[in-house]
């Protein structure tokens, strides 16, 4: 097996398709890519456990990978590691094969992705908008599936709010949990080292590749969710506070405990972070550096502005800030203390490029209102997609005590939608397969007929069986069940089907589509049509079933 | 929405299918159990969060149930509890709905399910075999999906050995972790509460509402998986030692970093549990009504005969048998320092109802080999299907320490065999499609192709797609791809297939079947007959692609 070449081979066929240099800040070549991949193959065939083998992986640009200038998106900074940032290596350990550096707000300062000198990094799904950031590229990166995972940092949100805009899972682990040793720091006290991947399990795997939380106690009973008032959400995109009601409502069907709290001390505390004495922290990280550098073409002019503004903060002020804050934290801490996890929009709105050039400040501060406060106030976070708005993917995040990071992931799985089934024959409700669906775990969602467009036919099967055929002309409308079951359990229900069934899109009366049954062309041979009957049930009852 | 009522009917519509009267010690009326379904449902319309509304839920005898006798498998022992035990109150609370008490060997005294006066229970998928006990109607109602979840109790192995036995999961947790208050003690100090359902995470949202352990710190990076040396496990049933190293391949193949221990503490723990002295804790437990019903019909004999020869078992010799088991639990642990989870066979092999009748002691001893040390040794376990073998569930265990138990349960879902999927066209690696199956996180199983039963079509779509047609005479051998992925990926998969694509059961050249991709049959019309160029791809290039 050549896991690690094959999947190499296709991030490089993908990156060419896409055509988005800028996603990157030093793509490697192919050919040595390739070569670490057969490393990695053969560490596998000669039985070397590697849990991601034959996994791409992009690191951000601000992270070391030896062999790599580490340039934090300034090439004026660029410096040649002397090995992998711990974070880094672990992974590489682990059978992953790193694709290259990637393109970030400079010295991982922005929630944009377009305060860059190697170009705005524009959006996976809608290239007028952007991106996210500061973790740009390596946000992209997944959700085009050019790379498996993704390495990040995440100070106010980078990590996460381009994880919301791009669709795929952005994962903040709780302060401290993940070294950030080979890092370039923004603010060396709350930056943390954040994992992008496609799904939740996916970026579990990394973590504990990563880092081990051990959380703390909890009393067991329901899943306990704190959520926010609409009120103090403040002004959101149109359609996103609705979008944002209907994820705490998936988490209440599925069983969690919903409360709604103030979300005062953490909208404080997001308002603290940058509008405080904290931002002179980036100041003490690369200050010198901005100060010996001024007006070059290397350096964003918004970074500089906001770094060297930061220069002429007082101490007392930071002292100041610091007991707010830890008041603020009591009074987080206490909103929390009955709930295993906060849910809040990822982001209030997702601007375009437009947007952001015509206001970089304004635009930009706008998109910290819920990620600002997670690291002041030592919580772990993970944002993950939440359907679509007005074609954008539409993010929410999940906030808990520090070391809660297996815990949160777990809520947030509760988030991901049912897939749906059609079914129009012995699974229908009351049918002698019908307990297969419910064995799975399915519900029934909805009972209905399919769009006008289908012919039903009596199989020459043992047990008999229906065929549903699409036609072109002379379709009717077909006695059909729609049942609701986990992505796993469908593709298990599909593994076992026998022949000649088979399950395909079927058009229901509503014009939407669901995956459904329907049949293989042989199995119409001495068929028998019995669309007349209205479907399987009505054919059945007229046979005195 | 009426999903307990309408899952509560549908276990009763399977109860009478079934035909298995002996899993039951008490099934409450079915209108009895629609009202608390009918209850549940209200409770859930007025947006109650309950985590497992509309399940059904099956209770062993021994444990208390409001409204039904306690009995522990022998009827001169019942007494009518004053309420709930707080496990079954707890799923109670979060909407499960009771159908009864289950069958047992009596007293919990026995791993086969044969030691009742309700009668020897019946194996759900082999009714010649034993289901395993002693929480065997749980097991089995579980298996043959009457009962979403059910309640069992472990001491030696009973929620675990009838889970292998009937192809479920059975999770026993850590010692003392849900409470055994309403509990018919078997050995007071060891005893558990358990779980089995159909799936993992179905097992682990019921421990979550029951229990919250908090593990122990870990070293971060791959699990660490401790297995036995072939010559350490005894003498199993034909085949079970290479199904059980095929269960450890799976293990190394997701990541896990797998060594072999030396297993001997483990074995001398089990041994010790009933040739020691400890059995005398079942005489404290209801040896005064044993013997004072010496002879009665509700006693069964083989359970009478080990609890009243427990009876002389010295004082002196518990001491002895407690210092033996320090020593052995220094080693055990020493032994497990460096794992995360011990994978072992659930049972060393699956007796026969005759074989059990031919040595009732005999056969029940060797089936707690692997089972009998746990709760000694203060370990969680959690027992989960492996595959099949002969036609009979083969199930292994993973052990890990005491509040391990989610730990052990993430482990144990790598053991789920990833799915297949054969791909003929758009899908084949280096085809436009491809990077859809990577994106899910497939790999590549199988270069190969059809059984030659098929001919395949260019159908006339935009782009250009094959369509596979599986004909009666006049087939040939299509090439294909066979990809493997998760369940999960499977699902999505699925949903994501336009029309007129659909997946159906695909035979191969092996003569084995995967789920693959097939046509509707009205996209035949106006189709070419490409079957001679054996295959999309050799189709293509004579196009000149």
């Amino acid at each position: 097996m050549d896991r690690a070449r094959t999947r190499v081979r296709a991030a490089y066929r993908r990156i060419a398709e896409v055509d988005r240099p800028e996603v990157w800040i030093a793509l490697r070549p192919e050919h040595e890519v390739a070569a670490d991949a057969e490393e990695a193959d053969a560490r596998a065939a000669a039985g070397e456990p590697l849990p991601l083998a034959g996994l791409t992986l992009a690191v951000k640009g601000n992270i070391d990978v030896a062999g790599l200038d580490t340039t934090a998106g300034c090439p004026a900074y660029a410096y040649r590691p002397a090995a992998d940032a711990p974070a880094v290596a672990a992974l590489r350990a682990a059978g992953a094969v790193v694709l290259g550096t990637t393109n970030m707000d400079q010295f991982a300062t922005g929630l944009v992705g377009t305060r860059s000198p190697y170009g705005a990094v524009r959006n996976a799904v809608a290239p007028e908008r952007v991106s996210g950031g500061s973790s740009a590229g390596s946000a992209v990166a997944v959700a085009l599936g050019i790379a498996d995972l993704a390495l990040g940092t995440d100070t106010a949100g980078s990590g996460r709010v381009p994880a919301a805009f791009n669709g795929v899972v952005g994962l903040k682990p709780t302060r401290g949990l993940v070294p950030t040793e080979g890092v370039v720091p923004a603010c060396a006290g709350l930056d943390c080292v954040s994992v992008f991947a496609r799904t939740i399990p996916e970026a579990r795997r990394a973590l504990a590749l990563l880092a081990s939380p051990t959380p703390p106690p909890r009393r067991p009973g329901p899943w306990r969710v704190a959520v926010a008032r609409r009120a103090d959400l403040g002004e959101l995109d149109p359609g996103w506070a609705e979008a944002y009601e209907r994820a705490a409502a998936r988490l209440t069907a599925a069983g969690a405990e919903v409360q709604a709290i103030d979300l005062a001390p953490f909208s404080d505390t997001a308002a603290l972070l940058y509008e405080g004495a904290f931002v002179a922290e980036r100041y003490t990280a690369v200050g010198d550096f901005i100060d010996s550098h001024v007006g070059a073409a290397d350096l964003d002019p918004t970074v500089a502005r906001i770094i060297t503004a930061a220069r002429g903060l007082p101490a007392h002020r930071l002292f100041a800030d610091q007991r707010r804050l830890a008041e603020l934290r009591t009074r987080a801490a206490a909103e929390l203390a009955d709930a295993d996890a906060l849910l809040l929009p990822t982001a209030p709105g997702h601007p375009t490029l437009a947007d952001v050039a015509g206001d970089p400040v304004g635009a930009n501060t706008r998109l910290g209102r819920f990620t600002n406060s997670a690291n002041l106030l030592d919580l772990c976070a993970i944002a993950v997609p939440a359907g679509q708005l007005a074609g954008l993917p539409f993010g929410v995040m999940l906030l808990g005590p520090a070391h809660c990071d297996d815990r949160i992931a777990e809520i947030a799985a509760l988030l991901e939608p049912p897939l749906r089934v059609a079914v129009v024959g012995a699974h229908l409700t009351g049918q002698p397969l019908n307990h297969q669906l419910r064995d799975l775990g399915a519900q029934l969602h909805l009972a209905t007929t399919t769009a006008p467009a289908y012919r039903l036919y009596a199989l020459d099967t043992t047990p008999r069986k229906p065929g549903l055929v699409r036609v072109a002309e002379g379709g009717a409308a077909i006695e059909a069940e729609v049942w609701a079951l986990p992505a796993a359990a469908l593709g298990r229900f599909l593994a076992a089907l026998p022949r000649p069934m088979v399950l395909g899109s079927v058009e229901l009366a509503d014009g939407t589509d669901a995956p459904g049954f329907l049949c293989e062309p042989g199995a119409l041979k001495d068929a028998k049509d019995i669309t007349d009957h209205g479907g399987w049930r009505g054919y059945l009852a007229a046979l005195g079933h």
